[in-house]
């Protein structure tokens, strides 16, 4: 029997809505495989046990997170009772930074069923390789005097290494996909980090000569994604620049409610986190509205970087039947529950 | 009669099909009013006038241009014979910076005729206030060591003086239209900038109780362009941000063809320049489909920068009269030229 240890953070809002959700499908999906099993703990890490206890996490939360196989989060943040840059700093990003998780990978594409706001949508299938360590998301800045010559700094700093590791993890994704990657710059504006980008762009390509590879600047790229996001195979891009392009990717499929990201930490040493794109949707919570499919899609992320592909596959395939035979929730323009989408996935689950 | 002496600038591309398309719509406009004539000297500085001169303009270019009302800019950039950093920052650049045009404004709204990529597009009417002179911008930073060590790092400098210059303006501008201000953020992910970028909104929204106002994340705003573009009434932006919102919603219109600019010089010092989103489009150069309505849009916003408001307003409506008829260039799905739309529209002045 092989057993996977999952530590599961609901986190806040909706998090703790869709995470039981998709701990059901995974447990279901288990006994689909027969010798798998799940053994989850659960953390109540949230902006209301901020308000308890002072901080995000107990100063021990990273070292009882650090035997898990994975980390299963929901969402992170109620700006209504604690500022964002208190949770996400204090939970959030600060797994993503101290267990290494380098690579922030979200998927966007076209699902069975689900209709995109798009009019004549082709059919599109990419893969954002986001940096998830530096970039413009650095910790280095600050401001200087007050008042009307008050300045603030804010130092984006690019390592070869990180760059050049983000990137490697593009090619070689890609060499398995379409064997094609295209880099979100802007160096025709930002001069010192975007033509370094550029450069260690060019050096990585040298070593896969196999792959098709195209640069274009964060503005067009935006625009790119929805004019044409079936142009686009896998796309490697900055922190900030890969945050932005994966929320218009979203909403290019339909919802931000179905789209998956995986935090991996690439060498190693830490767990990875698996945490769907949306947040919290403190408007929406405890109507039993929302969308289980982005943790659920994110659920499948968990299963193939475990090693379970062919679960994972299995599971997208029965997603993809339950949405395409419209079984859907009120952000993609149907009335059914959490609960009925996720029944619904687990009940076809069984029947395999 | 009033005399509008406007130094044009085609530049590189459909630049130089855009911009005489557009004069002949002014001066048809001017005989329009009849007590309104322009006087327009022409500049050859382009890529290609870089290969012969060393230079995108001579080095008395910008003093030059400073004696004139107002400066129209076609496109400039031609990456295959001149690196994007030099005949960018040579020229557009270098007058948006020297001449103080620290406002760059944007509008974005459905137009009669034209169809959106969405498929179920509400109405909608939107203007993004770019800050148009620091912020990501910055020329401060540089790299460190060679090799595997090599790290870039990107100073972003936002003063309180620019941030709240492009917020007033944003306000002043809100409060002429329908009351209501959305700020682009990323605080919770970059801490240093944009939580001062908030601190500036929430001081100056306080000297304009009247106005509607509201955060949003570049990410969750970049998706919302795309699925509520209705929701926006003006958007105020750092450099970066507003480059890459007013792409999109240049896309979500119908056409990067077809969306304006003006970078504004608001202290008086030096003129104004008027330049469309497109860029120099190599791919359709020297086929005659180019779409003039950016450029028409422009040089509209170029009219109401030079007290011609009335002029303006009639130059867009017989705009939207030709689109909405249906003649249209190949972006947009029609087959007419450049020279077809462009003489439709004047054609219609004449009738006037
Ligand atoms: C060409 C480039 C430097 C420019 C910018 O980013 O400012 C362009 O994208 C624009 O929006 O005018
Ligand atoms: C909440 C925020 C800091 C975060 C980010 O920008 O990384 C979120 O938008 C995401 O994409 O996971």
């Amino acid at each position: 029997m092989k057993i996977l240890k999952i530590a599961s953070i609901p986190g806040d809002g909706i998090g703790r809505e869709v995470v039981p959700a998709a701990i059901k499908v995974l447990e279901a999906i288990a006994d689909v495989h027969g010798g798998l099993k799940f053994e989850f703990v659960e953390y109540p890490w949230s902006c209301e046990y901020y308000l308890e206890h002072g901080a995000m996490m107990p100063e021990d939360g990273l070292e009882r997170l650090k035997e898990f196989d994975g980390i299963f989060l929901g969402a992170v943040g109620n700006p209504k009772i604690v500022p964002d840059h208190i949770s996400l700093w204090g939970l959030l990003i600060k797994i993503r930074r101290e267990f290494e998780q380098t690579i922030n990978l979200r998927p966007a594409k076209m699902m069975n069923g689900i209709r995109s706001p798009l009019a004549n949508p082709k059919d599109f299938d990419l893969i954002v390789i986001r940096e998830n360590s530096e970039g413009e998301y650095s910790t280095v800045g600050g401001t200087i005097y007050q008042g009307e010559d008050e300045i603030a700094i804010q130092n984006a700093v690019f390592s070869r290494k990180a760059t050049e590791r983000a990137m490697r993890y593009a090619f070689d994704l890609a060499s398995k996909r379409r064997s094609r990657v295209t880099s979100a710059t802007k160096s025709n504006g930002i001069v010192y980090s975007m033509p370094f980008w550029d450069n260690v762009f060019k050096d990585v390509s040298k070593d896969y000569p196999d792959i098709q590879t195209d640069s274009q600047h964060i503005d067009a790229l935006a625009a790119f994604f929805v004019t044409q996001p079936e142009r686009f195979d896998v796309i490697v891009a900055s922190n900030l620049f890969g945050d932005i392009l994966t929320d218009i990717g979203a909403a290019v499929m339909g919802s931000i409610g179905i789209a998956p990201a995986a935090n991996i930490n690439v060498n190693g040493k830490y767990p990875s986190m698996f945490e769907p794109v949306h947040g919290s949707a403190p408007d929406i919570v405890g109507k039993g509205i929302a969308n289980p499919i982005g943790q659920i899609w994110t659920a499948k992320m968990m299963l193939d970087h475990l090693g379970e592909e062919e679960l994972g596959h299995q599971l997208l395939d029965v997603v993809e039947g339950v949405t395409g035979d419209g079984i859907l929730t009120p952000d993609l323009g149907v009335r059914n529950t959490t609960k009925e989408v996720t029944e619904e996935i687990i009940h076809r689950l069984q029947a395999l």
